[in-house]
């Protein structure tokens, strides 16, 4: 078991945001939506080059701050994601996308089904500060 | 008018991300999210401090990354947003607030009726790839 990713401990990341922004200067977050359930499914990242991308293929697309490069969403494992709107912020500084699912859900974990999970799958316990999971 | 929050033209703050880094190096991002209409309302930041006041007061707090501040959302509009959930991603690096709304909306940008509206009034048009403002 990948704790991190499975476990029940909260160990947030916050350096990550400084990684994003020395891999990558010219992104910004782009919060991702069922448009059908309306469930927050991910959060990544876009720069310009990604969202006209997105825009062309009516796809989900997004940048890799790890990898550096377009990151197309279901390219390699087979769920994409069709692009149905894109809602801009009053300070033009955040995204998001309303996407519809071609196959399965966003994540790259899996649950015990085999089949992949959305990535908000854990829920934060208030009393316990533990992480409760929602799709084992 | 403020064009960049009023305005049609898509004008992208893609340094936005930098800036946060600098002044917050220890954020990440939250997706705020109305827990009954399931729309997303907002795209802000939380660090350590933040994320345990929005737990200790049931309340969503953010970290300012411009002032440097707590940004205890409501606190001086009077817009409060109670926190009923919060999710966490995969790789523990970005959250989902589940709010709720005691009274009116989140943007400090206001409609026609003088109504806060919601962060994401404004949808990019594929083909024009100018922005239609959806709550005038």
């Amino acid at each position: 078991m990948n704790e991190l990713e499975e476990g029940s401990r909260l160990q947030l990341d916050f350096g990550k945001l400084v990684k994003v922004a020395a891999n990558a200067p010219d992104v910004l977050p782009v919060a991702v939506q069922n448009v059908d359930t309306g469930e927050v499914i991910l959060v990544a990242y876009v720069n310009e080059l990604a969202l006209r991308s997105a825009i062309e293929s009516r796809k989900a697309v997004f940048w890799s701050t790890s990898r550096k490069e377009l990151w197309e969403k279901g390219k390699t494992s087979g769920e994409m994601f069709d692009l149905v709107e894109v809602r801009v912020n009053c300070e033009q500084n955040s995204l998001v996308y309303r996407v519809r699912p071609q196959r399965g859900n966003i994540c790259h974990t899996k649950n015990k089904a085999g089949e992949p999970r959305n990535c908000y799958y854990r829920r934060l316990d208030f009393e316990t500060g533990e992480l409760d999971l929602l799709d084992p």
